[in-house]
């Protein structure tokens, strides 16, 4: 059995097709961000504190009034059922099971309903006081078709999910040469889960060209900006999160135009690459916003001990993407449980050895 | 076939000889500095803006009043014609098609007659308003024999060029060891087109020599200063565009001598190395211009995204060596076309992932 | 026969169980600190003073009254008869010829008694003034269990040895991932010499992880905070030492709290993998505590000079750890003497090159 | 034939046997500084001046009024007989012929005599204008012998030697691990042939040790100190250069007790290994004695763009060493007179390629 999120990769590695471990696995162009997504992380070194009492150690925090057994949610992945036959639905238990946030994407392979019912989202809403209240956030990529769009908010809303999540990095789709060397394109059996159910949209293929690409400039709108975030707001009361931010006034306009919370994150390394590694941007993310939302980040997170990292430097949490596919490949719901499990283990770790017991004595001082 | 510009470079020195693609690819010396041309673009990192309407990006953008579809040109090389029997010609044929610049060599495979008649400048001089208003520049050697040279910038006038671009990086050749140990010298067949229908001068052969070492040391003119740039602007009415440029006291000087561009360049890392990455020279070149003039750069461009950075910087526009040599030796002018496409496409989609839409609103907040 | 210290680790290697070499050798998760420990010392470089009569070096120094032969003491290593079947006797008896310290581990395989009567320990406490006054550190881990601890303490005390050096880097174990997958756990014959004498304790079992940390897990306690410290110093009159110290307020906590030393050290990178490399960390430390009590280093020391670059930021003397066991493993007693007198040799030489005769001769000057 | 210095290395280790590389090649303990000293040259870039008449390149200076053809003299190395049966007799003449400068070691295996003869430095004193006034250097190592000592020093200047060159970075020898594998001493036949004469030292040899190490403990004087230099400048009328300084306070101290020249070294990494890179170490130097006396450096130039970098912070001159060994290897005389011309040829180039005819003109400003 893997004891690490590395060793979960390897082992996933062997039981994927080529074509999925690379959609998985892979960055834009030359792979510069997502090596460096992991070495900056690497990078940072701590300063840990010692004897302070840390035999009672608590994980748990929480993001917009939700609930969190340990500081982190699943990032929104397409295709989960690339991964395992029971794809977002597995994902969707573990994270229940162990108290973190789960981000379905818009791309998935079950649907919003399924997720939702399978999770046991419905009573979310309804008690907000609840403590099962946990981040069960959907992920949302804006079509060019608008009613499309307003109707993935509504569904999402409708089936319990409480907060919406704008990636706003993928304009256009990053260029990642292995999908297109593979000629990426759904199996057949997996289809876009939450867009069958409204037209026939589906992952086209051409020969030498990743169908996602394809799918991607025919379908979603490179011309959104900020001003459509008041539109998308008036579509549900569902607070808004912008995932993609890596700059101090990008930051700030996204709190101005009504964001709840900001995602730093290059997306994983898979759009512009060159792109500064997403901790690196956190810096100047955190004195931007100055407090005024909370910020998560992700992208090279393979440790306990990067959480706390990212923590220090002032995210209030982080995502994590890949490392949930692997244990899904691996183990189906005990994979992804597992994976989490090792995170949870290694963050309560580190924390312990900084001399921390609760999420909020993880402070700047840390960090050298 | 190849879907970016390193594997143009594999798969083109599976094409050429030992000889010619070691020609094309050394460095001088040590190659410290043609590694570090590439490595400095990697080095920078960007911070992309987001959720700004890119659904409708142009490229194009004009240096001294000439248009270019994307802002680059090809960089002045000799003996195309190794690469491909067409040589020069369709490299003419496929910047046009494209819509950038070219800038043909002194030491071409083919005249400065014949590219200008095949690619169609005729007309280019005559109507400075129209479209076709492409940069078409003819890069200038300065040899002992000044009547060649005087002649060689008349017929370039003749022949339709836009621009004089005075290499200034070479008052010797650099010591390229791998042409050293090749013995490089022109191939049977093939000789310096431009200088030929003038004078027997060929390139010589020696036993443990590089040919073109030695004709560079019987043939060009080590002693030229900047007063010469004088003498150069007298012979035509084309602008003056100085190549070579590495300091910013150099290039205010090259203003103040009349230069109306500067192309910061180490030459491809082919003449002093341990020259500064020209990447790295070009914050020095641009603060000291300061806008009097439009500043260029070449050296290790191999994707889209790295225009975007030197325009980041600054830069009005790169200049494309290596690259369009792999693109002529896997598929001649349409091997060309190719390579041009795929930089315009990638730098359209780091525009797009940048929040750009025009040339201009790549800005220096982009650079870290 | 190996003539530095990285020969007697390859020589170890080769002679030691798989899982013994991984137990001494490893670090913790990715063992990033583990390696910038090493390579902290590698990244300093020195600016030697030269003329000065270096014909007649003295290496001998003392902290806290205790006189050493050269500034190192054998830092505190648990089972030494994994390495060899005299384990700490052996260690015990080459450091005393050496004329240097040894630290005790409270996880040691021969007794506090056992080492202190075979490393003749008795008179040392009578007769402060004796040159044979060497440090005769007892390295503390506290158990759950306050009164085995305090045990612990009365039992070093009695048996001789001249100080109390408690590890406060450890409130958890480090998860040293070698160990798991070697389900690391003492061999049949070794036992926890100090501890089997007042009860049953001994390395658990358990599939898929390290017996050691389900020890830790079990017995030490993760709750003792610097209020502690002066219960501590209430069992015994031995000087305490604070070791696993990297940042400048907590050495000036432990030495308000009465620490008499403090080792800058972060378990030689098996505890928080992340942690600065305590080289680097010593600067901070030396600066806060201004000299109010010494400061000692370790982790990555390999050579000689690596002890005067330490010198020279200030530090009063070091302690070495892995390098002992690999001596051990290799030829015992005589294994750890010819690794000492090779480190002797070295700094001597390091000295004699930096224009130092004496130890206070090795000044901040001399580092970069 | 090699065409720059890494193929005569190359060329020269398949010649010599593998202890006289060794002792050539090789650095003190982990030969970190070996290293560096090499990187060093590679790390500063280079902004070259354009646009200068270079056609005629004058590469001559001088040193102590000393003449030489280009800015570089052959560095003081022990033994050369091991390389080539002519030993520095053969490495005189090369320089002798390409009017550069060469200091013999004390430790040479032809005598200072031989070598004045055979390099026909007899009438170089009588004549201080005579253009043949290059420097004939007497590299010194210090006895505790102080008769055979002044001896030498008597020898030298009545031979026609017209500087001395004392080595201050030798109290003791630094540990060459690679000599002490391979228990270096001379072979058969070669003797220490300035010493021979006087008394019957030889090279000892012991089992598991380099005899070269034993020698300098028994022989040479570790407590020599600055007050020592008024003896040595009384022994002869001839100007003191020390060389072995890496500290802008050593240099400063050396002017003041007389020092005509001072050489920056770490002797090329075989004495202090972690010392800084001699090349690094310039900038302090120039800076403290701020042109008192002239400055040269040694220690990894192996190009002749190297010695423009080092004449760039103020440099007057370079010293080569294991480079004329490998030329002595690969072809006696003739080989070192091709490594001095490509050392030539090379700088000659990079002069050209940073706009400087002359060695005055090589300044600052062409470093970054």
């Amino acid at each position: 059995m893997p004891i690490n999120l590395f060793e979960y990769e390897e082992l996933a590695k062997k039981q994927l097709s080529q074509m999925a471990f690379d959609y998985y696995s892979s960055g834009a162009w030359d792979e510069l961000t997502l090596r460096d997504n992991r070495v900056a992380f690497e990078r940072m070194k701590l300063k840990p504190r010692v004897l302070i009492d840390v035999s009672d150690r608590n994980l748990s925090t929480s993001i917009l009034g939700q609930s969190l057994q340990s500081p982190l949610l699943t990032a929104p992945m397409a295709f989960q059922c690339l991964a395992h036959e029971e794809g977002e639905i597995a994902t969707a238990r573990a994270a229940k099971k162990a108290g973190v946030g789960m981000t379905l994407s818009t791309m998935s392979t079950k649907s919003i309903e399924e997720v939702a019912t399978q999770g046991n989202y419905s009573d979310i809403n309804s008690s907000s006081n609840n403590s099962n209240n946990t981040p069960r956030w959907f992920q949302l990529y804006i079509h060019k078709d608008r009613d499309l769009t307003s109707n993935l908010v509504k569904r999402a809303y409708a089936a319990g999910y409480n907060a919406l999540c704008l990636t706003v990095d993928a304009p256009v789709l990053g260029q990642r040469e292995r999908d297109r060397r593979n000629e990426f394109t759904l199996p057949a059996g997996l289809n876009l889960a939450n867009l069958a159910s409204i037209s026939d949209l589906e992952i086209p293929t051409e020969h030498g060209e990743s169908g996602l690409l394809l799918y991607f400039a025919q379908q979603l709108d490179p011309a959104i900006t900020w001003k459509d975030l008041a539109w998308l707001r008036s579509l549900s009361p569902l607070p808004l999160i912008v995932k993609g931010i890596l700059r101090g006034d990008d930051a700030l306009r996204a709190v101005e135009y009504g964001a709840k919370a900001i995602i730093v994150s290059n997306h994983g390394g898979r759009q512009l690459d060159g792109a500064i590694a997403s901790f690196d941007a956190l810096p100047e993310v955190i004195t931007a916003v100055d407090g005024q939302v909370p910020i998560l980040v992700d992208g090279g997170i393979r440790r306990g001990v990067d959480i706390l990292k990212a923590l220090a430097l002032g995210a209030s949490g982080v995502l994590i993407g890949r490392p949930i596919l692997w244990g899904l490949a691996v183990g189906g719901e005990a994979g992804v449980t597992h994976v989490l499990d090792i995170l949870r283990n290694e963050l309560s770790v580190a924390m312990a050895l900084c001399g921390c017991s609760r999420i909020q004595d993880i402070d700047l001082s840390l960090v050298r």
